[in-house]
């Protein structure tokens, strides 16, 4: 069974990685070639184009920036499009739209190929390490067929539903990691108003009913002022795009949800896009002209 | 050594029924005298007033509904004060406004004794089953002094700070628990508009980043349809009172916090006000005419 | 007929003026006697307590600066109740809790007099000027009574309903000025991040379905940074306070106005409380990084 | 002079009929033909394509639905760009996304024509009876040779900037509009749950610092439960999300209007989109379970 990689970036490298020290016969495509080299010098082969990339393997991974990224890759003249035939599998690990995703299994489908798509959660560390969540939306067999190959850097791989499903899960995910965020925002914040320790404050309440994965790893952080992404604002805001999007066409109130997206987009503006999602706090900070820090 | 205990409502009488269970000499007492019966039969003193409970005991324990109870116990012409006196210490167990907590303080102070602010976690339940989690406000000789005693109900005993800063922390405390349970809320209701299967998506991310107390355990009882409350809505929401009055004392800006107020005070004149906390979602439902449920 | 007024303040000073203006007989008293210096020279008998002033006049007009000093200045043991009885009517123009004016209501009614809750629009130049918007709450037959008094300082005055029907009315007024002032601050921030210019947008939509007094009267003080206080942010945020104790009351979800609460509250620390209104747009351009200047 | 007009809907057959009266030399588009029919019999020629249109005028005005619409419109095979050519002036009246009218200028400017964007408020009534009014960016020579057609139905035609300001303009109109309506919104909630007399609020408000357009034509139209549009929930929806896409593009934090946008997704899901924009008012009664009526 030979598998296709496209898409090198700082995700898709990692998995790419993993997959050839696991053994499997991998080829590599990426827009800008010179991002092959390193994995071409491991033992990857590479392809010309995404068509050649299809054309060549039986599953095709897929790891880019976002809905029109993945669009160009299959739908362009050389596209994966171009390349797929029957029994042909894709896994899409891009978190994109789960309409658009609809669309493009559609697409395959009709040429007799597969989709699969499968977003991540785990950041580039999980990519590396081969410790990633990987949510999967499409046919059961699809699913079980790409397995053994996802097994290659994903810790668990949850089957969550029909084609889509996996963008909508991840979008879910997103939800909560930004509301839970901004818990942790307000909630420093008035711990600091009110004069508390905040370490302290942390490990009082983290092992009760205030506990969250954001709590417990970003609080300490947000106190430390330590700002290094686990996530960057930007990535998360172009999620948040997608999560948007979606209420938008499927017509669900998201007030939380949206006063996040408004936040972080004043951040952005202020030329924190780089840091991690946990800065939230400082939207809070500067409207109240108070931080949260130790002194 | 005595110990008293003022309150005998379902968060006291739990208490309480712990310190008999550990060998305590127990008196206690409460507004309305029937509601001392069943723990006087057990062996517990029972006095007439607040200052004849304060008069015959060492450490005198409070658990009542709201800061003016707590005033009205301290402060009535047979309050807790006009039984204080050097030495002794009262433990106040009640969720109260910080700042009037302080005010406590400062009037037993006046007569030689002193005060703890602890507020717990945990309900009744941890009440009975003595697993509460206790979140100290003072001087550390004063909450090590009661440690021994607090050790018959409670689980976790955290000096946080100076005294006030037990209700600082438990104000903390309930901003998180609003805010993730309102991040659930709009989680699982794009969850449901997107069609995806609730459960399987609450298993697939509350291990990772978006995981939190409220959605592993809340979670699952909003699919359920299960409204019985670990904690209801008109108890979050006088919680929630006490940390908006925090907020507007200290001047700290608390929009999410906020908002889940505007949507609890909407359930609670719907007559959902004895619900758990976590029919928070329903205030979504109802704007969207979309409920969570499996089918 | 003797006129009392109680309550020397800035906005009490104008009418009381204005009342001596219209040759009434006036008797006035406040807390700090200096302040009525001005009026006794121009005129004015001055009572030494509220008692006095109640028994030595048929209807009292009342100015302070929120419930407590109302309840202070009518339930003291000098108070005005102590001098209130049979066919005796207290108008009261200061802005505080719809709740407590019913309850003061009652209490008046017992010793056979009657209460007007009378809060005005305007400033210290409408009461100053005798331009004030009165809004009244009572029985028609005693606002009646009072109309020609008031018109000393009223343009308009409007009977709304029963007693605490004017508080309430205000209320409602505050929720309107405040969202109109969220929206012209939005909107003037979007003009300046869209490179328009600012007095052509304001001109261009100001006479439309986007227009209101805020817009007219505001905006171009935004633009021109001038942010002297028609209304200052102090007494705007004591007049929310209000409204959302009146939402917390009556249960009612007011998410806007909350938002509004927590921004106020946000320039507050920063010291901007004697600011206008209108400087909520610090609040958004402090989040976003951008001032909405003609440059 | 010979003016095109491409789009038939309802705005568009208002302005051309206009156009027709004021003696102008017309010709018509439509994407659909039969819609051509009635202003065929009153006078005006029809262009078989965009292309044919544009070649056979001088000015070419443009009123279709949203951005896709415009654009193609403009760049399809037989679209406008394809008989435009120098000296030639596009007038685009539709409500479209400020950055994408920029790409549409750019375009046009290639062959040697302008564009103007001259969004329109009024609506339909505006458009039949010659009222609009019409904000209008591009620059002042274009806007000056095409004032006198807009003449035909405009009443009041303002020059707000270069071309893309005048959908800038129409946006902040338009955050205007909606915020206005939040206001009057939880105003009148308030006033209901406070138990006063709506229309007396109203009335007392009206004219004073809480005055706006919104209150004083939407607001008794609320009361009288009439929800007859004058501009749609699904329109300004449309808007709204134009407004939003700006705002992200602009990095500008806009919570309110993004709760509104909230709002009205909710009521669009429960069918009400149809509705005039001020049933806005239905997402807060249904959230709290109070109707904003007479009884």
């Amino acid at each position: 069974m030979k598998i296709g990689y496209a898409g090198m970036g700082i995700m898709g490298r990692g998995m790419a990685a993993n997959l050839l020290e696991a053994g499997f016969d991998v080829t590599i495509w990426n827009r800008t070639p010179e991002r092959t080299g390193p994995l071409a010098a491991a033992g990857a082969a590479v392809a010309a184009t995404p068509a050649e990339l299809a054309a060549s393997c039986d599953i095709i991974m897929l790891c880019v920036s976002d809905t029109p990224d993945v669009e160009e890759v299959t739908f362009a003249d050389e596209g994966l499009l171009a390349g797929l035939g029957t029994g042909k599998l894709v896994v899409d690990h891009s978190t994109i739209s789960a309409s658009a995703t609809r669309r493009l299994a559609e697409a395959v489908r009709e040429v007799g190929a597969s989709w699969v798509d499968a977003p991540v959660s785990g950041g580039s560390e999980g990519a590396e390490r081969g410790t990633l969540a990987i949510m999967a939306g499409g046919d059961a067999a699809d699913i079980e067929r790409a397995r053994p190959v996802m097994e290659a850097y994903g810790k668990s791989i949850t089957h969550v539903g029909p084609v889509g499903s996996g963008q909508m899960v991840k979008q879910v995910n997103q939800v909560l990691v930004v509301i839970n965020g901004l818990a942790v925002s307000e909630a420093l914040l008035l711990a600091k108003a009110g004069g508390l320790d905040l370490d302290a404050t942390i490990e009082a309440v983290k092992g009760g009913g205030a506990g969250s994965w954001m709590l417990a790893n970003r609080g300490p952080q947000i106190v430390d002022r330590d700002w290094r992404p686990g996530f960057t604002i930007d990535l998360q805001q172009k999620d948040l795009r997608l999560v948007l999007e979606s209420a938008d066409e499927l017509a669900v109130p998201l007030p939380a949800t949206s006063l996040v997206f408004q936040l972080y987009r004043a951040l952005q503006r202020r030329g924190l896009g780089a840091e991690g999602n946990h800065a939230l706090v400082k939207a809070l900070e500067e409207l109240a002209g108070l931080e949260v820090t130790r002194e």
